[in-house]
């Protein structure tokens, strides 16, 4: 049987819930929907064995907030949305963390897997600005690094990760890359944001060492969004919707992406959202700041 | 009925002599498979309303070469393919052109529209150094324009090209563009020249004014690779396929697109070929004066 | 002796006015300052033949605006001078002006020479949006053009622009350029504007056939910016402060620039700045606009 | 008094040699000239207290190449250049070294300063593909790191580069960067190599804390190229050449940059001669072996 996965929780959950799966009770999961200032919030909390077992993911907090409305373009919506993610970011971040390390994963030169160091981009760092005496001494102190694919580097994004939190203790690790999602209809237009730490790369297909508080002693927040659906999943959800039952499918073999027409232009937006509500959540900073101090 | 089409003649070819449309007698086409120093070649002959209507094509020759050997990174798959491209490329300008305006088009921040722009910056142009007693002077004269998508202008592309010819008044033009294919095999690994010119953005699903001799009043050679495979269009195909009555499926509307996974290193890759491919047929330069010349 | 040049009259005008050269009376030469907003702007209007050859320049109205506020990163100096510029390029445009086309000059692949071809990225057209009932439809009609150098092309960039403006008829033309300056104390802190068109690449040294209303037949409003000023001029200048009568130095015959270190991201912030200068006159947008539509 | 300073140890050695410092006595600095397949090779080799002051450099061995022949773009001489690097490296290397973590210095978004993290795109990677089996088991493990400026990461590069050395253990480092030069006919032309380390962003001004066998307990060989002159250091040389006793100039107190006209192009290729060097020392792969597998 094909793996017809999804990084984005609320997802799993939908699934799990409905189709031919619906039978299954599922313990150990515990969700709610809410509303934040127009945008849909979905919380998913999964506990227990049973739990990460109906729905494929460890055990912790995910929020899912739906950010479509930035694409149409009100005026307000962008400066909202990274209000919002800055909000749920610092809930999920330890109380009083004072020092953070914020990680971009992915590959730059690949459009779709592009968010994570696109994003470090649009954060200002503070930590070599403590000295006492310095205007920004008062501010939390934040370190960035762009993790680089293994392919590029020689080197895991855990390695590097593991490599930098060592020397820089800091109190959190939040670490951003793009998510693959099952459903073309929360491509680019959903945010994930969960305590569990997250696999470089399973957005694009290359599963490797999941980053996580088991790995570094310290909590790891992870901010991801889905770029794309992957080709053989999308064509099997299509032939199940249409009650065929799948055989053999050349089309299926391939290493195929879906993505939106846009998507050049919409991971530039989603880099931009993203790092700007980690400047909100850490910092405390206003989008009209960080379009101030970063451009 | 869903628009499920393909930019590709031997593909349209392919398609109107099986599945359930191969009943059709095919009048107006004449075909034949070749072999290029390795490379499988397709020529596609259209002629008369017949054929035209039956491929949904203009009258004309269409040349399809499978490049998909340069993927293998053979050591000298490269230069073969330019090799080829050049002479087939050659045999379609009109005999003794001496001044030829070559033409990329597409959107240069879209990943997959982007080999047009991109080849333009691969050609080596001449038609500055033609003065007496250059040692350049001897050669075609050679121009060069990435004529930008109208969204980014104002300005359509074949207005840009008409405009351009109306003073250069060129022997020929050459236009290079990603094309939409309908099966994913075909994807970044064939090229299609043909002298039927072509319309702009077709790759990407956006039909603006066609560039061709009618427009221009000399000869117009379309070279073109597709990128990308509708997303409406392969799901149609994949339940067809499956034995499938096509019903509503909200899969089909949304504006999706699938390719390889390594699009945007293929696009490098293919505006390369293309526009070596273009100073081998104008200037007879081969694969390794194109990388000494231009980097 | 040397070309010792500059592209702003405000500073052939000071050259001319001190040192060796103030002697010269200055006929057919006005000049007055004025404050806008908080920025100094010098008008220098140079007529008859004596002043053209005093200056070095053809007649016409040059405007200069002092724009080096904006480097100091106060919130509101960067909408200010987009709304000052947008106010003196208005200015100069014919009055009544409903059709415009905006050209971007330069090299795109070298920072100091990019501004022309960066800045028509921050510019809306909308000549494509002029069909009876669109919401558009009142706008004047703006379409834009980069014109690549010779180099890259085989055309020349007034020729691209003249055949261009023989197909569209606009009612003026805007060109965009980096220019030369002669005191690194304007670099990247003057913008000049003047209805007297410009000669493509003269900031970088390769001077080309002018983009005049000569050569158009239609106004031609120039707008530039100096980025670099050349190595020898500075170097001779340099000397002559210091009292030394210049005799041979091997550092003046080199091919140098001397730029401001942070020139990459000055041509960024630039270009955005001419973009939305060019939206703010003919379109009437506000720079708050042109972020929201342009991002 | 200003700081004149160059970053190559055959300038400061040239410097010391010549003009009004000429009278002092070099002890502690032996040097030779030699050419290695038509390339000009300076070896400076600084010993004791006094050799160190006297050129103002750490103890060590310094070896310069003269590439300027690749820029003339004779066919082979851009595959010659990098065979010389590659020995020369090779010679500075510890013997047997079986693991190298190659680092790329400087700020990617400034072009003078961007030859660094370009450099770490040319280099393959192999330290993730030494499993056994492995038709790549048998290579020495390179493991790479482009290692951003502290302004956009809040972590010193000396940091970065600490951390990722403790987990990774390599037996020796090869740190890249852009260098300053004090004489504009050495800028883009030379390359210099040492086993003394560097000090990152020493060539744009920053000086940040030095990567040194002293920092990290093995063995650190710098790769460098100079790619600007100081707009200070040029003016006062040039005024000291033309005789003048240095006063006061508002010209030498900017933060100015001095370059080629052809800086952009010119740091590309760079880039790509370093990277291709590294590939030649630690891999033994030939300009073409590296062409092929990194395009």
């Amino acid at each position: 049987m094909l793996d017809r996965r999804t990084d984005l929780a609320a997802e799993a959950l939908d699934l799990a819930q409905t189709g031919k799966e619906k039978a299954k009770k599922l313990s150990g999961v515990r969700s709610r929907e809410r509303k934040e200032n127009g945008f849909s919030v979905t919380d998913v909390e999964i506990f227990g064995k049973e739990g990460s077992e109906a729905l494929g993911k460890p055990c912790g907090n995910y929020v899912t907030v739906d950010i479509r409305r930035i694409w149409q373009r009100e005026t307000e919506s962008f400066a909202e949305a990274v209000e919002i993610l800055g909000r749920e970011l610092r809930a999920l971040l330890p109380k009083g963390a004072e020092t953070v390390l914020a990680v971009g994963l992915g590959n730059a030169a690949m459009t779709a897997d592009a968010i994570g160091p696109l994003a470090v981009r649009h954060i200002l760092p503070t930590r070599h600005l403590q000295e006492k005496g310095s205007p920004f001494s008062s501010l939390p102190s934040l370190a960035l690094v762009a993790a680089e694919v293994v392919g590029k580097t020689g080197v895991e994004a855990a390695e590097q990760v593991s490599a930098l939190a060592a020397v820089l203790k800091p109190d959190a690790v939040i670490v951003m890359d793009a998510l693959a999602g099952r459903s073309i209809h929360r491509v680019c237009h959903t945010v994930q944001l969960s305590d569990t730490g997250l696999a470089p790369g399973s957005g694009v297909g290359n599963h490797r060492r999941a980053i996580t508080e088991d790995l570094l002693g310290i909590p790891v927040i992870a901010l991801g969004v889905p770029t794309v659906v992957d080709g053989a999943t999308l064509a099997t959800d299509l032939l199940e919707e249409a009650g065929v039952n799948l055989g053999e499918s050349h089309v299926l073999r391939e290493g195929l992406f879906v993505t939106p027409k846009e998507i050049d232009e919409r991971v530039q937006e989603l880099a931009r959202l993203l790092g700007w509500a980690v400047n909100a959540a850490v910092l405390g900073l206003s989008a009209e700041d960080s379009a101030a101090l970063l451009g």
